[in-house]
């Protein structure tokens, strides 16, 4: 699929720990391939909350000295994809409230909250007034709306939200963790030190030598306070169903999400597409990265060697000209460059994870040819996409999507492949094991009420 | 080895191409792996030089009204690895000499020339200054003293220079490139469009959709001129020997050096390694990214399942922050993460391309260890490094390598591994097929005189 | 006095003006003596505000791409001096709300209001949350709270203000400006094409080559609707009682605060000191750039000669580095140098604005001395300053202030200065003319109820 | 004449003073003033130079790690206005060479030689290539070319210069100092604490708190070594001749050039201007912040009061936007503003240190006139300019000079002055009193042979 879709966020949290603004920096380092347009922490310290955010990567928005600045042992942090619209520096997270009556509050939040627009019309006819678009906003106006302690105020809040989210909330030294009933974002917690980290993906607990942590589970609430996590739900929570692009695309193959480890989901995909795969071929390759787990389980499976027959260049950045419209027709050059040797006289098996619009890989397919392969069989590790996500990933119409627009042999044509195959739904279920999938976006099954955005569905 | 050796540099030129500076930027970017610190383009128009340059990416350095200033259909660019000693400024490349006699003339180098102190005396007692300490400059002032026709005046500054070295000249509408007596650092041409193209390694050229190149053979001169390229030679050459690192590690897996593909190559020292390794594994992984194929290889050989072992953040950048001396010792992990469920209870093959310092490596086994790993081999896809390099690779002394200091069975226990291998020089050779290779750095058989450098080997 | 007190905003608007937001920008340009550290602009289009502002000057702020994307006929905007504990992003002005019910609104605001904290603990109970600290918050929140049309509840909100403020709201294609009941901070307006501008000072108006405006009144409130301008008060006024210290030392010379001109009202503190002062001196020098104009108003009324006894660095930056204590001892050199030749020798009259903590003026007296000044009687063109002001001026403590802790005496022996005169309070009223001032930190006579702030003042 | 003519650089040194580079920053922090575009310094340490050097103001370019990596007692700072052709980074200065033979030497230069391209020739015939075409990489080769000591060669380079300058060069643990023969660009030292300093302007040693300096002498020579400084002269002197421009507009008013102080000279043209000028007038402004002195003596000898006409906004910025073209037209009130109650209804002598292409004075004749102002006479403390500088001062041709293509009438008709008078060269040689002027410029009378550039005048 390769750049074509995009997350929205990451979050991750630090609760008693020993200069948690840096523990938190690291924390979404780890986490940065969920969102690389900004960055920000929030760390509270004797009950006041100091937050320091900016567009950029981790590494660029926070130096020694400002994660200096950063006291106390709790803090939350938040990676973010902004689209275009949304790119005003009033959206960036967390978003913090002050105020002598209830004391600071952050919250930093990853998903899409379908209900956000009546939330938003409730809130503004009592008195809310937003500065920004952002979700995390609602959240907050919410939070403090509602009565009692602060605990049972977050949890209230958490009650109001339908969607897609995994949130974190900070104020009066605690920390609070939620996840939506259907568990389509993830989250999950582990113990650290004397303290705990809560983080979207687990990936960011490894880098911190923490191999054990428990997933958050749907409709699920962590209460950090007093030095301890309690437990419980503030919701009745649904079956869960991940949303499947997790698997697929978003999350780095060494996280586990409900169980199951990303990496292993993959391979299984493409065990799954080799199986009575009757095709002739001599190597399989994937597209870097995201594929080349898919690849590999193709390769196992059908006893086909594994080839790196794509090179992706590490020093693509944002900045690049494309000055001719020939060069940016061609702009997938710049990212990857196939390895003729592997290729060349070759009938290959190319394993891509998804396909949004289609122009990249139909570029790939040509790139492949043109370095001298004999036949192009494109595999993808996933069912075709035919509908929009309301969930936090973004693709918002059906039109932008090439499978909404053609049968699989019209994309086949469009690719200039020699043949396509696609999964099942029902296959990438299998794949996932004992985690239940979110897969609307491949077939309509959308698990919440859609408010206001079933109009996008019915266009 | 990961980021432990650093190549010193890479050119890339074009001839008689309209928009050259643009060209040569994407050149440059595909040769991005060779060098972070700093990038140059000079382009020529009307006999006028104009040179752009600067610390930083390519994508970085160069702006669109940046390269719109650069006019000319012949140009030349230099990526730069810089080591601390010579970051300054005056360092950056290409070098350009104004003059009204004999025109302007640029130059960029990758490469060390071994003689350079002595040819800086030389040309010092004749009246040359110099502002930095850039073998370009010594390059410079050699053709500006020599006497003939620009041609002449090149070749026979070229053959004043011993060492390892690409050099491209450019000057009076026309561009030169030669390459060492000995083929140790590699440079290529390739025709396009109505002009040439001339770079570090070919990867730049597919970049282009350009798959059909010819290596400049050691000793071997080029001359663009008259919208024609006449190949010629400066000197008698040797048997080629090109730089055995460039093969292992440095280069492109799509890259050909002496109609070797690179990828081709690693596959083939994994073989190797395979071939008649009797150790008890389950699998077999590579460390991201130089040594991945070297592990498909092994993988292929042994029969032993290839697996995706460790995962690379792509997002780190040189302003990370350790703030712990617990963190800095843990370095690694920012950047290198293990996948539990792809090594957990297994015995494992881990190929690494090369050994340097030994740190990163005993680290890597560590995570995998602490991952769960049940035994670890350790395969390196090259001999042991014993010895400093004075053909342009930054080993400087021979203290700084482990396999100077220790034996295989002492290294293994610095590793912590439970077994480890390295390749024999032979092998290695033989793996390069019908390419020669300097082995230097692990059997001390340089292919040039010494000069001045060589007291650091009697040291 | 030279650069010890700070002023902490300047406003600027613009209603019924094509390219509203590049007018502003002039206007800011104008202003920028109010304020260094900040600037914004919010302009309206079709009910739609954006918002662009961030750190530094406005000319560094803006450039012609942001300019541009700031649509409209109307633009308000904001020059910021903020204080180490606001300078958060979320303080940076204008303040921006976005309302599906009652649509964009934006404040930019100048000054201080005495009694915020009162109604934060109000609005905070009626629900509302703060995402910052500036008062510009509270003002967005009392207007969205009131009933009425959007003017209605302009004027309601301003009636509960309490304090020194100049206010500009826009929404709803109108724009609202209106000042304090007791005039303390200015605001004018002016006719500009077909519409007008309102600004802190009138010399933003003479960039754009208007030299006719019309100060608010007191209390005064300026409705921009339907292409005209409707005045009206917002509630009863008092005398006005322009804060002293915009003559003395905020405003441009070339700025008219309630019809009296700046440069002649600090020209006339020059008289008058001069008036009665029987010292014997040679000639009369200011304290560039905001004593000149006295020391003028000195030299006619008393026949001695004007000079330019010192010259101001104009390239002070804020990253000036001191490496030294001695350096930092003399860091007023670096600004300010003695010309030796018009005060070596010589018996010198110098006029300062102001005194503060009185160490700069001591620096100066040394640098004098240090030049040769065989006598130096320093005059201060106003009186002894004593008192906090809780008006918007950067004075939180009696503490810091020398006019508290030493008598004149002690002061001149502080000052290492031969003689010294203040004003008193009365002079400077009578200097003002028809305009009443605010002398509050001279003789505490505080216009309004302080608060909360009162404490500071019993302490 | 208000930012419309450039002088093109400052030097400053320092021999033998701890932390010499903090000390050239102060040094080069108070030469501004004579160049905002480049700033550079080069420090000496055990015979190694280390250069450190970029665009933009000292204050921007270095901070305190840079300036703690230049070690050593010896230094020498520049900096530097760069025109259009030469901004290259090439040619910011110092510049340094580094030799094995001859050791690192670094020159700076102020002014410029006007047998460049005959000097450039004849080296680049004897083997010199030139990486810049700064006057100062011609200074270095020269000094390498000659034979003897290093304070021999670099004598022997300065008797081969011809032109205008000031030029430092380091080397060898000492520091030399030399002026050209006509003494027509500015350099004094003065002794600091154990060493020496030595600057194009004497305010910079006056930030020290030296006020005692004395003047190198036209063809004078400094040796800075073994600790002392030994004068001495490089070649037969003329009758010295200082830049006029220095007193008129480029240098401090602080300084001291030649025994005269710079505003002890511009308040005798003011004088000079006043006696026997019969037009009936009420007040006397200067154009901030190069006249005000001229203007004081005018008020002065005339009686005329003084008055604060023009006030100079201190924020204008090089990025500042002017989206409409009336807008453009009207620049100057960015940067000037009149004060409506110093000129309303009054005849206004208004004095400006020089005219060159006359359009920034017609526009303030505009904004005074718009102001009120009944009357203007403008007043010129500077004979009128009609030929080209080639001695560093940035007229390039007599096109350029509204002097060269109008007479005192015409002039006076474009600026829609009512009255316009200059002052006759003789008149500007007395108010210069023992110093020599070079008034080529206004009469000319170059005091060298001009070289290659006689033609510019011809034509």
């Amino acid at each position: 699929m390769f750049d074509e879709l995009h997350e929205e966020c990451g979050v991750f949290g630090c609760y008693h720990i020993p200069d948690a603004a840096s523990m938190t920096y690291y924390g979404l380092h780890s986490l940065q391939h969920r969102g690389q347009e900004a960055s920000g922490i929030a760390a509270e310290h004797d009950g006041e909350i100091t937050v320091l955010k900016g567009r950029g990567l981790t590494v660029d928005v926070f130096r020694k000295p400002e994660l200096a600045s950063l006291e106390g042992v709790n803090a939350i942090g938040h990676v973010r994809y902004s689209t275009a619209g949304g790119a005003e520096a009033a959206n960036i997270q967390p978003i913090v409230s002050h105020s002598s009556r209830l004391g600071d509050v952050a919250v930093a939040h990853n998903g899409q909250i379908v209900n956000e627009k009546e939330l938003r019309r409730e809130l503004e006819e009592k008195g809310a007034i937003f500065q920004g678009t952002s979700d995390s906003e609602v959240i907050l106006h919410l939070i403090r709306m509602e009565e009692g302690t602060l605990e049972e105020r977050v949890k209230k809040a958490a009650a109001r939200l339908e969607g897609a989210f995994a949130v974190l909330v900070e104020g009066e030294g605690k920390l609070f963790a939620f996840r939506d009933t259907h568990g389509l974002r993830p989250l999950s917690t582990a113990r650290f030190q004397d303290g705990w980290m809560v983080s979207s993906e687990t990936c960011a607990f490894e880098v911190m030598g923490i191999y054990d942590s428990e997933t958050v589970p749907a409709g699920g609430f962590c209460t950090f306070e007093d030095g301890i996590l309690r437990r419980s739900s503030y919701r009745e929570a649904d079956a869960p169903r991940v949303c499947a692009m997790e698997y697929i695309y978003f999350a780095r193959p060494d996280s586990v999400i409900e169980d199951v480890n990303v990496h292993k989901f993959r391979k299984e995909t493409g065990r799954i597409l080799a199986t009575g795969d009757d095709v002739q071929a001599d190597v399989v390759i994937g597209v870097p990265d995201s594929s080349l787990s898919a690849a590999i389980g193709y390769s196992e499976a059908s006893g086909l060697p594994f080839e790196t027959g794509l090179v992706k260049n590490r020093y693509v950045g944002r900045t690049f000209i494309q000055p001719t419209q020939e060069m940016r027709d061609r702009g997938v050059r710049m990212k990857l460059s196939p390895v003729k040797e592997a290729v060349e006289g070759k009938s290959v098996i190319m394993i891509d994870d998804s396909i949004v619009r289609g122009t990249t890989s139909r570029r790939i397919v040509r790139l492949l040819r043109e370095a001298g392969a004999r036949e192009i069989h494109v595999r993808i590790a996933s069912p075709v996409l035919k509908l929009p996500c309301f969930y936090g990933v973004d693709i918002s119409t059906k039109e932008e999507l090439i499978g909404h627009r053609m049968t699989v042999e019209e994309i086949r044509e469009y690719l200039e492949a020699d043949s396509l195959r696609f999964m099942t739904p029902e296959q990438l279920r299998f794949a996932a094991g004992t985690a239940g999938l979110c897969t609307a976006c491949f077939d309509g099954s959308y698990c919440t009420d859609l408010y206001s955005y079933s109009e996008v569905l019915s266009n």
